[in-house]
Formats: C-alpha cells, structure tokens, sequence
C-alpha cells in the first residue's frame, strides 16, 4: 500500500475530526490551508518521539498515538492557543495493519477529545519515531510565554505533579503496584491530558506559563532565565496524588514531584490580586511558591529555609535528549 | 550539551535569517507564534528524509540540510505559497560538533536563498532522520491546488526532468560521469531549488499544480485523479538535460524524465490564453502536453500514439516509502 493509501485509509478519522475549524484544506495536497480568524496569531510546535528512547519498544500503539498527540497539544496548553490541527511525520520499519487501525484509534480519540485535526504528514519507512507539529490559534499579543514573570508574582501549577515520572517505573518494569495505583498512574502517563483550558483562562492574567515536561525545577528554570527573576518553590506545598503517595512514599513522590518530567500540567506565575478570581471559577491551581528579584529556581523548606535540590534535571525515558 | 542549547548554538543563523517576516516569537518557547497578513492563509506541509531510506548513510551535512530544506519548500512552490518558515526535528545518534555545524550552515544556505526561517524545532537521540515542517503565506482562495485541470488545458513543467533520478545513479556509486556532468547532476539532487517564484507568477494563471517528487507520470496521476480529467503526455517533447543526456543517452534520459522522482520542478496545467503571456515575462516552462475528458496519464510516441509506459511510479532512495 502506497503512502496516500496508508495515510487516508488509516487516518481518515482523525482528518475528518468535527474540528475542522480553521481548516480550509486538509490532507492530500501538496500543503494544508489554515484559515487564521483576523487578529489571531498561529502557535506552532514540534515533538519527537523516538522508540526506545521515549517509549518501550513494545508500546502499545493506541496509548502510543494518545500520548505523542498529548504531549504535542500540551505545548499549545502551555500558550493559551486553541488546538486547530496537526500533521503527523509516522517512520515505521513495516506496515502492520493492526498496528496502523490502533494507532490511528489513539490518535483520532485524542484529537477529538482536544478539537484538533490530521491535517497533513507524511509516512517513511524506517526506524519507528514520530513527529507531530501542532497548530493552533491565539489573540495577537496574548499568548502565554515564558517571559514575563514578575518579582511579587504568586508560581502556581494546574495539577498533581511527579505522576508521570511514578508511572514511568510501571512502564519500565522497575516496579509493581496495586491495579488500581498503577492504573491511576498509567493514565496520566498514556493519556496526558493537555490542560487547554485552564491556558485559555490564563490569557490575560498570567504573567508567564509552561507545561512541565522536563521536571518542575528544570522547567521553573526556563521561566527563571526567560524572565530574569528568581523562583522560589515550597516543597510543602507541593500537589502529590495519593497514587503516587501509595507508590513511593512522601520522599520518593516529592523527588518525582520536583525533578521527574513527563508531568504535562501547567506551571505559570500570576499576580496574587488574579488568584481569587481563578480559585472562584473552579480551575484547579494550586499556589507552590513566589517570584522573587534575582535568578534561579530555589527550593524552601517548611520553615523558609532554603534546601539545595538533589537533582535538577530529568532524562526522558530511557535515554537522553541530546 | 543539552537540546535547548544544541539548538541555539549550531542553529542560531537559521533561526535569525533576516527573513523575519511574519514571525512573532521564534525559537525557545513552548511554540512560535506567527502573524498572518489579513487576507492570506497559511500554507503547512511536512517530509521527512530517514537515513538509508531517503539519503546514504554517509551522506554530507551540509548537502543533506540543503536537500531536507529544499525537498519541503518545493511543496510551497507548488502551492504558490511565500515561505515563512520551518520548524526542525532532528534525531540523531549522537551530538557531534564538526556535523551539527555543517549541517546548520546547510540549513542557513538554503533558508536564507528562499527566504524562510528555522522558528522551532525537537532535537533527540535515535537513529538519524530529519522531519522539516515549513510554512508559507497565500492569499485566501489563490493557492494552486491538484484539482482545477479542465479539458484543453495545456501541461506544463518548469525545466529540465529526470535529473534527480539520473544524479540518484551516482549518489549510489552505480555509475560513474565525467566532472562536469557529474556536478550538474548532483547539484540538482542535492541542492533542489524550490520554484518559489515560479509558483506565485503562476497563482490565477494555472488551473492545477505539484512539485514533480514521484516521478512525473505517477505525479500527473495525482493531478488527474484530484481533477477528475486525463493527461496527456508527449514523450518528444519531454525537456531532457545535456548533462542526463550525456550520463544516460537518449533513452535511459526518457525512463528518468518519465518514471525518475526526485526533481521537485513544478509540473502544471494551463489555459492556453494565458501561456503567451508567461513565456513572454520569460518564466522557464515547457509545454509537455494536454488535458483532455477521461481519467489516467497517457503517454504519446511522436505520431500521437498511445505508448503503455513500462513504469509508473519511483521508489525513494534504497528504501520505500510504505
């Protein structure tokens, strides 16, 4: 079967997701046609995902799918862009139609669960990895980015974090958990669930935003650098599930929590006079720490004091980025 | 070195072309944002080369950056789009300086020639393949299509065809060419130039256009598939290098004209009227033939007669695409 074959029978779903919003010509052509609202900018990112490096080489090929297209939407997350589409760059060594029917399943799930749509890619042969480019749109002028925290600035996350670092233990096969732990754990590892509407609701108010998926402190750093301001992170405060509680006790669920990536909630600073009127909608941040005058991220103990961190980075999986 | 700083060290002329047009935030965020002039949309296309598969194994950097970048670009030309430009997700085996750096000023070359701007990209560890991403613009409703060819159209390319697939020969070792005929050939393979103005002078003009990459009657049978219309080829009127000419003689010349991919040269149908004033504005465009009623590509020897082509289609490189 010919590339335009494999990708159309396969992927016809997702290309023809309800989302179609914005997309004025989708796959077959020589290039897509996005229609851009006057107004609006179009936030682009790119991930890769390599086997056996980001994933294990048996991954499951629907989990594949949602997991690759959840991460590449939790960047438009981490913007407060609304998904309008994606291309899919799929190197596979064979082409398994049972394989391809799930993967495709994974994918047209999660791109109608976060409004997106296929809207173009391409299909090699060669060593598996995939490459998904997403596209989305944002009013000019309001995307979140990683610059503009500000000394006084309340660092507040959308959600538990070190999960996806506690699962990866699961997935590797270094742990053993109770079903219902471990399937607590695998969701949020799977299924990253892009936090798309909490960034929308960040626009205008948040001062600087990311999702996390190098760990918070490596992440907190980006915002630190971008913005020249220090970060200060009260381990205290930090969201642990009790899944990951139950997996790896507080210590082992705060290393997680502070230096394991693959968390995919949203990380961001906001002006504490924007915090009541979040907290009162119902979206689910949690306040970690505060924006100081300096550089760096730092990590406060109960009493204040200031703890130097372990470990500041994550490795993804089972190799490295390079 | 991490990816973030990889990136920006080896890419930061790509990423800081003077092509800045239409790119609001570049590299080192979660996504670029991108402004689109009112009136226009967003052309997107992705390719991905894998090594072994689309290129050899020792292939040079900086020729295989230029070829990457060119290969994706050509599918702007044939949309009539203007580039702006292209995210980059580059897996390799492992960070060497002395390649990065020529590959990135490969990339520069390429992307300062034709005007586009390296904005984003991935950079992770595996087996070395290249997904490029572009971007152009196009005024809304103006971008050439595969589906507009009518009945007394004429088929147009913009040079010479078969080149690419004559250079492949050499690229494998299988042949051997004199200096100069060798160094026209491969500079046509490794270096594609992407028809980008072509394309635009062709936007009203041509009822339907691609970059000829499968070979030009496989590519044709998109153009007739998408319009729902036959195309007519005259194999005599086929427009052959001296250089393909010299490495192959005439009939060898033809089988890569026809069958040989690799050209990314525009192939297009036109009204009649409009061709006079084309060929006066001095753009390169041959006539190969016509569009008639029906459906498929045939292929005519000197007298009109219909020849049964002996292959319709191109395998990429040492591999297939699946």
């Amino acid at each position: 079967m010919g590339e335009f074959e494999l990708i159309r029978h396969y992927f016809a779903a997702a290309s023809c997701a309800q989302a179609g919003e914005g997309v004025a010509l989708g796959i077959g052509d020589d290039c897509a046609l996005l229609d851009l609202p006057a107004g609006e900018q179009l936030a682009v990112s790119t991930d890769t995902l390599v086997e056996a490096v980001h994933f294990p080489a048996s991954a499951d090929p629907f989990l594949l799918a949602q997991r690759a297209l959840g991460v590449s939407l939790s960047d438009l997350a981490a913007m407060g862009a609304t998904p309008i589409g994606f291309t899919l760059a799929l190197t596979l060594p064979r082409a398994e139609p049972d394989w391809l029917q799930a993967f495709a399943h994974g994918l047209d799930r999660m791109a109608q669960q976060c409004g997106a749509r296929l809207i173009g890619g391409d299909t090699t042969r060669g060593p598996l990895s995939l490459t998904v480019t997403v596209f989305g749109r944002v009013p000019a002028g309001q995307a979140l980015t990683r610059r503009g925290a500000q000394a006084g600035d309340l660092l507040c996350v959308g959600g538990c974090l070190g999960d996806g670092a506690g699962a990866l233990s699961l997935v590797l096969g270094q742990r053993q958990a109770p079903a219902q732990v471990a399937e607590a754990l695998l969701a949020r590892y799977w299924s990253p669930q892009p936090q798309l509407a909490l960034g929308q609701a960040l626009r205008g108010k948040a001062t600087a935003a990311l999702d996390i998926s190098d760990g918070l402190l490596a992440d907190c750093g980006h915002i630190a650098a971008a913005s020249g301001v220090a970060l200060l992170v009260e381990q205290a405060r930090l969201p642990l599930s009790q899944a990951l509680l139950a997996l790896l006790g507080e210590e082992g669920a705060r290393q997680c929590a502070l230096s394991g990536g693959d968390d995919y909630v949203l990380a961001f600073t906001l002006p504490p006079a924007q915090l009541h009127g979040l907290q009162a909608a119902g979206w689910p941040l949690q306040v970690i720490g505060r924006v100081e005058a300096g550089e760096g991220v730092q990590l406060l103990d109960e009493q204040g004091g200031r703890i130097t961190p372990s470990a500041q980075g994550y490795q993804h999986f089972g190799g490295n980025g390079v």
